[in-house]
């Protein structure tokens, strides 16, 4: 049987909307707020899902404390509690839009995992704002 | 890369569950409490997914300015702190249900989005109780 | 030992705000939408808190039975589902708001309580609005 | 038109997560304090999600009240303020984990209803922790 | 300047509750299904409230590092994912109701704060009941 | 009659907590990863309470308009998308704990509203940590 595990953690991080392709006028008009040059932040909230057979032996799709030390390693530490543009190096080229954040954990963890065990990166910047990716190119 | 950006949205509005096509008893027993002649209300929740590539330049799926002034115009103006059955003219010969008001909010936006940018209408009627629809005949 | 406990309750219902010691312009400039004509609705969330010594032989503050069976019978039989101001007399006269209403549902309940009992009506109009009222005249 | 109607239940309940087929150590190391002797417990979310065209006369995909006496039956009863190894019998063989309990809700509900309806069973054992199974075999 | 801390943590465990000094028949018809024989379980939320002078080096009314520290030493680890009739001793004389295990987890927590620090224990057994205890006798 | 209405605001911000009468190892130890040089951020929800006689003629204590503008005046305007150390000039010499922050949005609330009338402001740095001040000197 076919089940999907659903796990949520959380951090805060700050960014700013800032886009080098684009005039100072059209950065305004396009993140407002968002684009205010100190940066602001979010309690993110990272929704993982994992897709898997329910091992017989052990009931799970999935031990709930390797996801726990994988998120760990590859997401929070480095994001919890930063600044993505200054200290995340890939959101100094790439803009952390939600959209991009959601990206960039959706690569970390699939190349961890076994291969179709990812299933869905759900991320959350406010509690009615959220991004879904399946890893679709 | 292709990714699914959610929002919410919420109204307020009143409505009654009455069909002409079923006579007073059978209006009573199916839909008990929702029956009542002058009709009640609950705080609807609205949440709209588009999808779509993250366009590299902005790193976002749909500006959500744009998305928050069309839910404004063509579902909150006319549906936020209103009675569906009487002030809302469609819903004068279609019964005000979740399922139907949900339908109404796709046609009402699909129409105005780029084709196949809508991907999913989710009403929640109470915190308990939402429906999904994705525009299937 | 004297505690306070504390039990959820839920009702949707309607209202219009409009007063009859206001001009037409007064009651648009001070309710804006809440004013349109027929009305609109609300999932009501009230919370009823009572304070007490813990029975030593039963470890509770109040049955929850008894106290839910007491807002059944007091408050949810005549405003769930209702139209608050054509169908709850006290209504017809003073203005269903919240304040009004958490004062109302003060009165029914304290005097089906043991004197004092009582601590704290706490009505919720949407999950970022709510009133609490503790019998002070 | 089809759309997915989606309504939550709640239980409380206990559970012990101790495979037969692995040593006390490894039971520890698997399960960590699930595998605490005496059990413990949660209040489980139970969200059903039912799939169906728009029934055109009453505007619903399923009268919900047929749906609660379904789950009534079929799932609170017996799991309701229970501990599951012990009073549930599939639960003495199999391990009472979120994902084998959302399976166990799959196939009770599914044999009730009509072919095709259930669409899935949704079953959080805590705000965070959630398994989504579609009856995949 | 005066403030009040407020910071949530959670345990899962399961309880019965069945008094001695009542007929089968009476705890059945106090507690309904919370007498079930082999008990049953909840997801509790302990909200802490510590109340004190904001210190004018930290900016804090306490060290949340040294609470949590606190929380853990004199309730997680003796609660969490325990079958608290059985594992707690005070459990085995005293009801776990709700308001039972505020009233133990202020005693535990006061003694160990300096004097007036706490201010209240919040305890949920769901999201729809909880408790307060402020130490009153 | 006296009652209390309660309305919640929402605020993104980012900050860094630092003191400069610590040392960098004593700010590392308070603070830890709050204490990280380039700052990080929340969603902060605001709750103000204003406590006043039910207005015979309106129903209502306040006009949750006017409260609406004022929070928006004073403290969305300068807080909201903004790191609070560098944009608001308080922040450069007061740290901005939550404590301090819900201090900082008392003062400005209250000199704005009749006297006694602000009753308590509640700030959420997460859904789990929150902080209440009543104006206590």
């Amino acid at each position: 049987m076919k089940a999907y595990l659903n796990r949520r953690y959380r951090f805060s991080a700050s960014h700013r909307l800032h886009s080098e392709q684009m005039s100072d006028a059209e950065n305004q008009s396009t993140y407002g707020k968002c684009n205010n040059p100190h940066g602001h932040g979010h309690n993110y909230t990272l929704e993982v899902t994992v897709a898997g057979d329910v091992d017989s032996k052990t009931g799970m799709v999935l031990d709930i404390k390797d996801l726990k030390q994988l998120v760990e390693d590859e997401v929070l530490q480095s994001m919890d509690h930063r600044f993505l543009n200054k200290e995340v190096p890939v959101f100094s080229s790439t803009l952390p839009t939600t959209e991009n954040i959601a990206v960039e954990i959706w690569k970390r963890l699939a190349q961890k995992l076994p291969n179709g065990k990812l299933h869905r990166i759900r991320l959350y910047e406010t509690p009615d704002l959220y991004v879904d990716y399946f890893g679709e190119a």
